[in-house]
Parts: C-alpha cells; structure tokens; sequence
C-alpha cells in the first residue's frame, strides 16, 4: 500500500473515530471516540461514557477493546489498529499494552493525561504509533466541549 | 488508630481479597483477587476473570473499581482503601488514580508488570501506598499457578 493510500484508509477511520466522539459530544461526556480495525473492517465502535455509567473505567478505548476481544473470540489483538480521537491516558495505554495491538492512530494530544509523559512503555514493543491524524478536528471537539462548561 | 489496629485490620481485608485471588485460582484464572472498603465496609469485591471474559481488562482491581462506584453511585472513591494481592499493572494503576483512591494496599510486587516500574506516578497525588501485607500467602497462590503450568 502507497503512503497516499494509508493516509487516506487512516483518516477514514479516523473519521469514524470522531463521529464516535460527536456522538459522545451530544450525550454531555468528554468528546472522545475510538473505533477497532481489522482487516479493513471495523469490528468495534465505542466512545467515552464515564458520566452516564458513573465509571471511570468507561473510557472510549476500553469499551473499543472489550468490543473487539468480544466480536474476535479473543485476548489478543495483534492483527489490529486502533483509532482514537486523543492521546490514550495510562489507564486505556495498559490495556492497549495487554490486548497487544500493533498499531495505535490517534488524532490529538493529551499533554496532562497522556501516557507519553506517565507511561511510554506501555504498548507491546512492537506497536507502531501514528498521531496527528485529523489532529484539528479531534482538538476542536474538545476544545468546545471545555469552553461550555468553563 | 493505633498502627496495631491498622495493621489486624488491612491483614483482616487483605485475607478477603486473598479469598476472591483463590477463587480465581480455583477458575483457571491468574490468582489475583481485590477489595474496596469504605468506613470499614467492604463494597466490591472482584478476581482477575481475563480467560473466562476473554478480556484483557477484566483485572480484579477494575471490576473492583466498577462495582464499588456502582455501589456508592458515584465516580470518585477517595474515602476508599483498595486491598488487591498483587502489585496493580499499568492499565489498574491508571484506573485507580482515575477514582482517586486516597490508599492502596497491596500484598506481593510484580516486578515484570508493576506500575511502579512503568508508569509511577498514575495514581492520586496525595494517595497513600502501603505494601507486603500477607506478601508470602499472595506470592505463593502465583508461584503456584504458574508452576502447574510450565
């Protein structure tokens, strides 16, 4: 696959990832989506519901992971990428790590929670990390969300 | 209190917490097993069901997490103790400071997996850690699992 074409096939799934997030926007949670590839076909869709469960441990990526493990019969998700509008924090990196995934996109920093600054080492060795996909949309979203509630 | 009275009292938690670990062993499951105490009560209590969830992030120490915030119907557990048997992973510890536990507990190291190792600084600021209460009865459900498998 040309790089032209990845870029392309990432931001389309990235764009799946942020309707996820909108969905999120619309339900008063902190605008956050993720989506599970494989394959080129998306096995898991979720977003951030931390205030409607009252759980802190229902961030978009977990919920995606749970999904997908589900949706494969499986622990393990080695042959797939995860889109995720932000930065993963210490917590969904972990489970990231656990679930073995070897491609992680996200859209936007998290220069407070991210786990580039509390957990590098967090993903499987091998993982490959692209950021900075649709990095404007995913940051507005969030941007906007904070600024209504300030 | 007294620190007598503390210690009878988180080796008097840890032993439940040691309880559910054992279930998990009973399972075929990674023996780990946690509790949360609020004002001396135990409200959830949870072991590691990774095999039989086929879910990397059914850890005791997040299902404990989930249950005890349904339980108290809120989001935070900062008036709580975690009592878990083994040192939490990177993913739990992340989940811990997310709830804002103001004390963990816990009984054996996992020097492979631990968060101190990875990500140190993922729980609450002002939380406070106290470790090996019952650290030879934790280690050994582990030694044990792990041998019968080699």
């Amino acid at each position: 696959m040309s790089t032209d074409e990845q870029i392309k096939k990432d931001m389309y799934f990235m764009q799946r990832a942020i309707d996820e997030a909108k969905a999120a926007y619309r339900e008063g949670e902190i605008p956050i989506g993720a989506v599970v590839v494989c394959r080129d076909r998306i096995i898991a869709r979720a977003h951030n519901l931390t205030e409607t469960l009252n759980d802190v441990t229902a961030h978009a990526e977990m919920q995606a992971i749970t999904i997908a493990e589900s949706e494969l019969g499986g622990k393990y998700l080695q042959d797939c990428t995860l889109y995720v509008t932000v930065e993963p924090c210490i917590m969904c990196a972990g489970a990231i790590g656990w679930a073995q995934l070897q491609r992680i996109v996200y859209g936007c920093p998290d220069i407070k929670r991210g786990y580039h600054e509390y957990a590098p080492k967090a993903f499987h060795p091998k993982a490959n990390v692209t950021s900075g996909v649709m990095e404007e949309e995913c940051k507005a979203l969030m941007q906007r969300f904070f600024q209504e509630r300030r």
